[in-house]
């Protein structure tokens, strides 16, 4: 690597050749085949300033990396690319625990955030499966959605301030964190999300809040996708709803069969767990739904244990081992359609491809539905292209979004004009050019080549 | 007026000469002089298209006009500004019950899409005291806050989806209003607050919530602004907190004065005034803080007529005639320092200004302080200045922000260096540059002149 490179970070900072860790070539999409020319280990926002601006005055392309556990191949290297961690520049700078907010360094890994958090009592306001792994300026820039979007809202909900640096090394400095700033342009909004094609994210404020009354957890029978809507008007008038995830017939008999559980005499035609602070408001919000027939059946975990089997089958533990070649979609559709979407989706692919395994499960209340699609054995990337295109078109077609949470990235690249329309997308390359004019951050990603 | 825009508008849609309704020189600053040139009233999308596309083809420059009721300047005409209202295209397009949002167009005025909401059982998450006249448009390009920030969020926190039209005519449509949708950048959160500087919001999609549970109303007298904090603390962990108020000495004497009120048996240091959900926690609370001394005394609102005499305290009423010139700052500081940074600004403007008027009060939870300031009779504009340079300066050396709700405009524009650094008012210029080249969008606002 070039000189100035390594003069700047120092021999730990700059690695190359052999040193590069095999790790750096794909994130948890397991994609990626090229390793970065180098990595870049800067151990402070000086440092990054420094090794941009060298960067650009060499004409190098950079990806950011946080922990690699992104699943749209955004944080994987284009040929020629530099990558670039925060790995070295981690850590809780500040707790207010008056104004419940947090700053940390953008290398901070997830779950160390979420411990700084609980030490003082309060509670950080993003979790997902990835916690200990995922960092925060991996959270940001996918603008990351979790297991507790209901309560706590995504990633950009709970960003107060951000600090990021630009292409050319320009420092941006909004970390004042204030909850109230109308001040101009919001550019915090404008990175959030932004998966490395804008700049390097160093420094955040979180806000906090305070830590969340003990859950209960329940698994209920519904007769149909009308009653799930029912039940969900019910639900959000309880105390702390947390979770609310439903179940199709076709994932839940296939993940719990898996697991060899059988939590119900019948297989419901949809099944819902909830959660919600411990409150008699769960008791009396499930026997009304038991007496009016929007429940047919339904489970209060008594234990921890319990309620941690009920989670297993809905994050479907044994599918992936199951279903080889598993893709798992992570679209948006207006809420009333959801289901009419399934039955389509699931139509569609299989008039394609019989046999193939098309099961529907989703954070309900976001609107945000995951298909696990997987194709007969001996399937090509053109057949699992032209099966996605089946369940993307449709996606158009019901004015959904084609990605909910995982960002575009390169692997959803070929879909991202099902969501946002020619002139958005024009408006977003013109704000790219604006603050990075070289192309130099994350090249190809999101937006495509140029 | 051209007869191009008097073809594509109507007669009813191009005002001119002495058509032009004199209101639209000013918004509630009351500081505008400038009658608009002309006021365009499209009364379609497709409208304010054609619109904006002559206007650039003849080189106009383009103020958007809400209700008139912005406090910073920004919907006052400049020098040859033609002006844009949405007045005649109002209206709620759609609620959807099951998904909890509101479709609606950017004339609408809030309380029409509050008192929609209402009619289904649901809430409208913006309140501010303009609710009569302010519209949806200027909601959201200023991001306002408004009276139940610390439940509901700003306005942008409540914004699903937005449809805007750039200065060429160009339709973004992103309408979609998936709670979750990470394709790409974030538009929406650039336009929310960009005040009428980037493009002419057409429609939007609003998150509505559940109808909130009846307000308890508690006003209460604490020994100093630790108390506040401690207070505040236990106050988040009732359900529904939807207001945390404090008022300074100074203000709760001069505002409960004029009003001829006197709720305590002595002034009190501190005042707060705090709603929530009616429930026995907030009765547990006030009994514990009164025990260990937070607080010295409290009083619940036994009606509403008395939860609405607590208020007008809190809103002053009656401090605007009493104080002509009166000067209404709207600040962030960091919550710990709101009290040091109120008794700094009081000693620096008296040191300066024997005999003026300080008083402070705020929404204490957001880290929002209001300065009501009023010289001694006689002062001029320039006196008017060095006391606003002595507050702000203030809030720039406690890295706070100059503007917390009512935006820049042209009147904070000489402070917004306060608050934004100037590679962040690069980065905004910039992206101003990317979004409308010919600078046609409301000139010489916030970002100032180019
Ligand atoms: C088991 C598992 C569960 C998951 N659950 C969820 C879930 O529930 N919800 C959800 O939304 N996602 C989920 N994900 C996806 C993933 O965890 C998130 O996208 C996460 O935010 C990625 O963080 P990371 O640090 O690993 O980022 P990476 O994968 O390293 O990078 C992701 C993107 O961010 C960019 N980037 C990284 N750091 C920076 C920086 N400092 N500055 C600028 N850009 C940067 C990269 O260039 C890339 O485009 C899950 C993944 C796994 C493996
Ligand atoms: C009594 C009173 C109480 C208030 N209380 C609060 C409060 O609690 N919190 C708060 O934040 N504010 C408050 N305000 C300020 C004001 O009500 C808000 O800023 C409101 O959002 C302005 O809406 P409007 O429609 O009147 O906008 P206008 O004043 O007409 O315009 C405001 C800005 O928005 C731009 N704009 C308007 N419409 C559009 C559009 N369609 N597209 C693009 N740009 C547009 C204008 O160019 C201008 O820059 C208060 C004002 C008054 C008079």
């Amino acid at each position: 690597m070039s000189d100035a490179l390594n003069n700047a970070l120092g021999p730990a900072g700059c690695l190359t050749g052999t040193d590069v860790p095999a790790g750096t070539a794909m994130d948890a999409s397991r994609s990626g085949r090229t390793l970065p020319r180098a990595l870049l280990r800067p151990a402070s926002v000086a440092q990054v300033a420094k090794a941009l601006a060298i960067c650009q005055a060499q004409g190098l392309t950079v990806v950011p990396q946080g922990g690699l556990t992104g699943l749209a191949g955004g944080a994987q290297p284009g040929p020629g690319d530099v990558a670039l961690s925060l790995d070295r520049f981690a850590g809780i700078e500040a707790i207010d625990a008056d104004a419940l907010t947090m700053t940390l360094r953008a290398g901070t890994i997830l779950q160390h955030a979420q411990e700084a958090a609980s030490a003082v009592g309060l509670h950080f306001p993003v979790d997902l499966g990835a916690r200990g792994s995922a960092r925060i300026g991996g959270i940001i820039a996918t603008n990351a959605g979790g297991l507790r979007v209901i309560r706590d809202g995504m990633t950009r909900d709970n960003l107060l301030g951000l600090e990021v640096v630009l292409a050319d090394g320009t420092v941006l400095n909004g970390l004042s964190g204030m909850v109230k700033n109308n001040t101009g342009y919001d550019l915090r909004h404008l990175f959030a999300g932004s998966e490395g094609t804008l700049g390097v994210i160093t420094r955040a404020v979180f806000r906090l809040r305070p830590a969340p009354a003990p859950q209960a957890t329940v698994l209920a029978a519904l007769p149909d996708f009308a009653a799930v809507l029912r039940l969900l008007t019910r639900a959000r008038a309880l105390p702390g709803l947390s979770a609310f995830e439903a179940m199709w017939q076709d994932y839940f008999d296939f993940s719990a069969g898996l697991l060899g559980a059988r939590p119900f005499p019948h297989s419901p035609p949809v099944s819902v767990l909830l959660e919600a602070d411990e409150s008699p408001a769960v008791m009396d919000l499930l026997e009304g739904a038991l007496t009016d027939g929007t429940l047919t059946d339904a489970l209060i975990a008594q234990s921890q244990a319990q309620a941690l089997a009920f989670w297993d089958i809905r994050e479907g533990l044994a599918i992936d081992d199951a279903l080889p070649g598993l893709i798992n979609l992570d679209v948006s559709i207006p809420m009333a359609q959801l289901d009419t979407y399934a039955r389509a989706a699931r139509a569609g692919v299989l008039a394609r491809f019989p046999g193939a395994h098309v099961s529907f499960f989703g954070h309900v209340a976001d609107s945000n539905l995951h298909v696990a699609l997987a194709l007969p054995q001996g399937a090509d990337a053109d057949a699992t292209h032209e099966a996605e295109a089946i369940a993307y078109d449709l996606v158009r077609d019901f004015g959904g979004s084609v990605s909910a949470e995982h960002g575009i990235g390169t692997l959803k690249r070929d879909w991202l004009g099902h969501t946002r329309s020619p002139a958005e997308i024009a408006a977003m390359k013109a704000i790219k050019a604006a603050l990075d004019p070289h192309g130099q951050m994350n090249p190809g990603k999101v937006l495509g080549e140029g």
